[in-house]
């Protein structure tokens, strides 16, 4: 397989997360093909998966950061081969999460695309999710979000990595920017609810191919009748 | 390349025709890696192209049926390679074209996925469109749909192509069905309307994966600013 570094792709989508189809659907070792980074979460969406460099790390709403197996099974996830271009990136200072957003979309010609987001260095605060794992029968993604741990750091160095989806895919993804974190010593991270860098550098990766993959094999996701209706204030609800 | 015939391949998206960005922006030879049968339409929105065992054809307002040469820039076009298993198919009599989509969904699991649809057979009678083909500054999708072609023919033989998309993809392609048509002289054919089956085989296709490519080298696909609000509502009228 070759590592096609303009292509992204994800497994599952949002949307089925949405009324509780949480079981995984692929294995950790078919997802690697795919990318060695990026976003997901676990089965029962016990915490927020982040993958760097090839090796996936799990975020439990205990705090508890553990690297995943290669037969672990995945509801949903986006990957992407990173491109190590690194005078690609562009420095920032002293920046918060919405200033860089602003930053990007005003300097970059991106906001049709998907593209991914990485930024390494050092954050004046980070502050992160976990959701807690459930049970079947599953709640809904509303339910679960209610039941999350929040995470909160000063002064940490760490790797943040997401992507940003145009408003174009809401459904197969949340439009606008979905980013997860671990920090250097792998003891705290998670789904990034906001952060202010103190200075790191930033590297985008656009996309032209967005591979959506879906688990025709899975009896649940094949026989559910998604309602659209509200989907979208359902998933902006549980992303916030 | 190797023939995938579980994964579809779509240049462009129906939401950027609706603004009317028109212009062609892959060549025919490089979708053809993508897929031998399927869908599209031609630059300016000149009529609808549809593919078949690896030729594309343009119907075109005028109802001139033409073959398209390999540097023929399109659009917009969803293709994939045709699963020749025969065997695979169904036969189906005297059913219009709101039967076999009911019957379709009430005998498949298929409603959250994308698979294509071929119907070849007679026809009791086949309505089809073609849209008139538009010059820069292009209209939107609304006005050029107002100045089409319809085309309709009685105890027609030859094949239908197209596909279904589920409703979590609107945006990406028009939620339901997009069928286009092509009589087996090449005389007739077009984006359907309605169609009645005298006698034919029917073949689905599910897909495991959607693979969308965006044109990140086309200036006005990345600058144009999408007016989201609306989007679907326009996209219903156009299809209409
Ligand atoms: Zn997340
Ligand atoms: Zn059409």
């Amino acid at each position: 397989m070759t590592k096609d570094t303009t292509r992204v792709f994800q497994h599952g989508t949002l949307a089925t997360l949405v009324p509780g189809l949480l079981d995984g659907t692929i294995r950790l070792d078919e997802l690697a093909k795919h990318g060695d980074a990026g976003i997901g979460t676990a089965t029962g969406l016990d915490g927020e998966m982040i993958m760097l460099d090839g090796v996936a790390y799990l975020v439990r709403s205990t705090g508890e950061v553990k690297v995943l197996g290669p037969d672990t099974l995945i509801p949903f996830a986006t990957v992407h081969f990173d491109d190590q271009n690194v005078e690609d990136g562009f420095e920032v200072h002293d920046l918060d999460m919405k200033q860089l957003s602003k930053h990007i979309l005003a300097n970059y010609p991106y906001h049709n695309i998907f593209f991914a987001v990485k930024i390494v260095g050092n954050f004046k605060y980070m502050q992160t999710r976990a959701v807690k794992g459930q049970k079947k029968p599953y709640p809904t993604l509303a339910e679960v979000a209610s039941e999350q741990a929040i995470f909160y750091e000063e002064d940490s160095k760490g790797t943040v990595i997401g992507y940003f989806s145009p408003e174009l895919f809401q459904g197969m993804a949340a439009a606008g920017y979905h980013l997860h974190y671990l920090d250097e010593a792998k003891t705290m991270g998670g789904h990034i609810l906001s952060f202010g860098i103190t200075d790191a550098k930033v590297f985008l990766q656009p996309f032209a191919t967005i591979e959506q993959h879906l688990p025709l094999d899975n009896a649940d996701f094949m026989h559910h009748k998604l309602d659209m209706d509200g989907l979208s204030e359902e998933i902006k609800k549980a992303e916030e």
